[in-house]
């Protein structure tokens, strides 16, 4: 199978198309259903894969990114008669269990992505449903603050993935429907128990959809809604967008090499070393000379969201990330501290969210997560949060004999407080000091000190600490040790444990209902040879083993 | 298979003794290598299958209902140098996916009880931990409300699952660790992942134990532990305890009939109707009398427990259950306002308790449930819950023809707004109106009404409402139409939708951790041929698929 690659731009989009009108954008899904990622399926009715899904999300960060004067998205079809049709069936009747799951996850993510935009960024995104919207399809919908129907009697919205198929409305569907749109347990049984859908009045008064508009005022429902949203944004419309220019990478047999995160590759011992590099210099003079794609936090951030996610698509073997960083603690932190001073900007803002949400997508990361602090690294402030997303941060007391660097520190900035909550709130500090909530006071009061182990390790900010003569030895067998072990039991472990206490609706999306969809994912109801995934379109009727588990 | 039997009693125990001595009780787990409860495997080392549990689960029954004076139960071993080696592997190993889940679930609800027995009956479990406390054993454990240690250099408490077994601790553990003990997530990390465990000092700094205990203290320190505990208990110490008679059953081949259940099977339906009926009078006259066996509450209570646990462990091909209610509201509601007027008093705390316990496991019921509110029906207060828990109701309008009995009315008391919290700590009506808190209030102001069928839509209590003339059709097209369903669909889909908004730690056990167990157990990694739970004991070392998904 050909590489899967996250990254493209508006000019290569076979699946949507940007409009702009002012303060007003428009994300057209138009899907080339000759256009799959793979062979053997065609998107029809706007029915989507993962090479849609990747489009999708690289419009939402350009929308953010380069378009500070937009302040409402519209998202619609360009299709008569459909809204979209959902995650192709056939793509997921044929494609392995572990691509369905990375595709969901990926899927989950964008739709978060979507929220996020609207509750933090001053762009609501806003859905106009004329045709159909089934399953994924209404589950994009619902990913959007608000949901118009067009009130022509075919126009309908439904998640039939049950009755039809045997899987859930993965998508965050099930989740959605009750805890952002609230609709009643029981009408969202019969809701996604019912392959047509709800439409018109039913579908307001079931809160399915905020509105039905007659197609007469349709188009200009869909603008003052719009330009609604728009007017309370706070976005600055006459401020000027970044770029988003292509990333600089370079693949090759062991790894990828970027501007300041390498991947190296293992694969005998099953891992992969990420390492990120702090900023060759102190942060821009001003704001304005900061605005580019150039940026250290903003480039680090896409090349290491690019690089998390080029593990998981097409590294699936490799089940352990060593997670270093090395460069001059000084500057990230003298970065940070740009990032808090300016965190009114419309800019500094979205580097700020960006670094959150690939701080998520990190913690959704099913690999075995190992930070190595040693001497020469540089995890403090924004970076100290990747040893705080680790499963274990390992770091060595003191400093190598013969190397004259200073012994090995963590560092703290006033963003390890409060700017990057995981996707349960809390911030990575909080959620590790769970049990012993004075240690995130302690660990506050000394922000901006280099943290060597001894401190490191009484202040409990790391998991381990080995002196030089243990080092080598501990680590390498620490690390076959992870490698040894089932993979499935760790990606279920690590799904627990990384999550303490508070849930949200996006924790219930990545653990609840993902982790019932991935169990149906395996069940021969849905995948079996006569099970409903596979016989879908076939005119054959599956067959189902009627034990309940 | 022979038919797994819910009910037993102290004198038919192979694996456990009571002893009582004043406020406290002691449970000793003594398990019968050779009184597993299918054959094929031993159960060693305390190890223990779904007989263990089962009678575990009656035990805690006992202490509550039989034992008003006992304030503490001290769970220990009788066997040297183990306290508890978790679920039998072997067992695990050849069972069915169905039983494992079921075992688990079981499992879970049991170390449930003892949470809720600590927390709300005054009498709390303390856990003396004396030789190897692994896995399930040690998540028993932690289902206690502290834990001693034995510090003898040998004894220690261990989750040793992910690397030995290539599963979860699945019996809550995971989940417990980090939200009850409140255990750091490195940490945990580490313990999880550790064979041969914690023990010592290290075990409290981790917070995995609460005390360790030399050998020359330790009898001493537990009964001091208990002793404080005991006095702490609000339970009456010259009480005379309930004694829990033997439920009358009959089995049929169509289903069990007991006093006030009935269960009905329609196999090739794939269906069973559960009817509960009213008591057949008043309430006692006075709280003496209501002290026994026979209390309706109490009695239906018992009998639907088993009913439900019957229907889950013996027919796992009925799909759907359908709960329908028959006699006198009125009944069912003076027996509401008993358990309202005297729940200052042990017994009916019980009582309550119980219902509460029992309509969460019903919560968690993994068939599709269906309540049918017709005339003759008493859907009041307590039993009213049932309508609630299901995944749809629906009400007959008015009253048959030639039926003189008056129209289908549900009504509501007290008890349907507080006393029995669903695991997410709701009540089914605040879950019910998740989106329309106001809802709660307009159907509190009619507590005692009788609420007929357009009453009962417009207030939103129930799904659905047919007459006379469509009530036939609609009802058996309904459930036609669902027992063709994948039941693995049904499963995750009612999973998800049963539980709205908040979690707790007890819907994260039930949710996000059984689910990935779930999921593993479907591995091959764990239940392959070359699995680590078929390998276990054999001496040969399991081969993994290393792809992450």
């Amino acid at each position: 199978m050909s590489r899967i690659d996250f990254q493209t731009e508006p000019g290569r989009y076979r699946h949507w198309r940007l409009r702009f009108d002012g303060a007003v954008a428009e994300l057209l899904m138009d899907v080339d259903p000759a256009a799959g990622l793979f062979e053997g399926y065609e998107l029809k009715l706007n029915s989507y894969d993962l090479g849609v899904d990747i489009e999708l999300s690289d419009a939402i960060q350009r929308l953010r990114f380069e378009h500070p004067e937009v302040g409402a998205v519209v998202l619609r079809s360009a299709k008569e008669n459909v809204f979209c049709a959902g995650a192709n069936i056939r793509m997921l009747g044929k494609a392995t269990h572990g691509h369905k799951v990375n595709f969901c996850k990926f899927t989950n993510e964008t739709r978060c992505s979507i929220e996020d935009a609207t509750e933090h960024s001053g762009q609501t995104w806003i859905c106009a449903v004329n045709g159909t919207a089934a399953g994924g399809g209404y589950e994009l919908a619902v990913s959007c603050d608000s949901i118009l129907l067009i009130d022509d009697r075919r126009s309908s919205v439904s998640l039939p993935e049950t009755p039809l198929l045997a899987v859930l409305p993965g998508t965050g569907g099930l989740t959605r429907i009750t805890d952002k749109r609230r609709v009643r347990r029981d009408r969202a049984d019969v809701f996604c128990s019912t392959e047509e859908g709800v439409r018109g009045k039913r579908a307001v008064e079931w809160r399915l959809v905020d509105e039905v508009v007659p197609p007469s005022a349709w188009e200009a429902r869909i603008r003052e809604r719009a330009d609604e949203a728009a007017a309370r944004s706070d976005r600055p419309r006459a401020a000027t967008g970044v770029a988003l220019t292509p990333l600089t990478r370079r693949f090759t047999d062991d790894g990828v090499a970027y501007g300041f995160v390498t991947i190296a590759c293992d694969r005998a011992a099953g891992r992969a070393t990420v390492t990120v590099a702090a900023p060759a210099g102190p942060p821009p003079a001003t704001l304005e000379a900061a605005r580019s794609a150039g940026f250290w936090p903003l480039q680090a951030a896409r090349e290491l969201d690019d690089a998390i996610l080029h593990l998981r698509a097409n590294e699936p073997a490799l089940g352990l990330l060593v997670l270093r960083t090395e460069g001059a603690a000084a500057q990230v932190l003298a970065h940070d501290a740009f990032l808090e001073a300016h965190q009114g900007d419309w800019f500094i803002r979205e580097v700020r969210l960006y670094w959150k949400r690939l701080l998520k997508r990190i913690d959704m990361t099913s690999r075995s997560l190992v930070a190595l602090v040693e001497p020469g690294s540089c995890f403090a402030g924004t970076l100290a949060e990747l040893a705080f997303a680790a499963d274990r941060s390992v770091m060595l007391d003191g400093a190598r004999a013969g190397d004259n660097r200073p012994p090995a520190a963590l560092a703290l900035s006033p963003l390890n407080f409060g700017a990057y909550p995981m996707a349960n709130g809390l911030t990575r500090l909080r959620a590790r000091f769970w049990g012993e909530p004075d240690s995130v006071g302690a660990a506050q009061a000394r922000i901006g000190a280099a943290i060597e182990a001894g401190e490191a390790d009484a202040l409990g900010l790391v998991t381990m600490v080995f002196d030089e003569t243990d080092w080598d030895d501990e680590v390498r067998i620490m690390l076959e040790e992870r490698a040894s072990f089932s993979p499935d039991a760790l990606t279920g472990m690590e799904a627990n444990l990384r999550f303490v206490g508070p849930e949200t609706m996006e924790t219930r999306i990545f653990g609840r209902l993902t982790a019932w969809q991935n169990w149906i994912f395996q069940r021969a109801n849905a995948v079996g040879e006569t099970g409903a995934l596979k016989l879908y379109g076939t005119g054959v009727q599956p067959s189902y083993d009627k034990a309940r588990v």
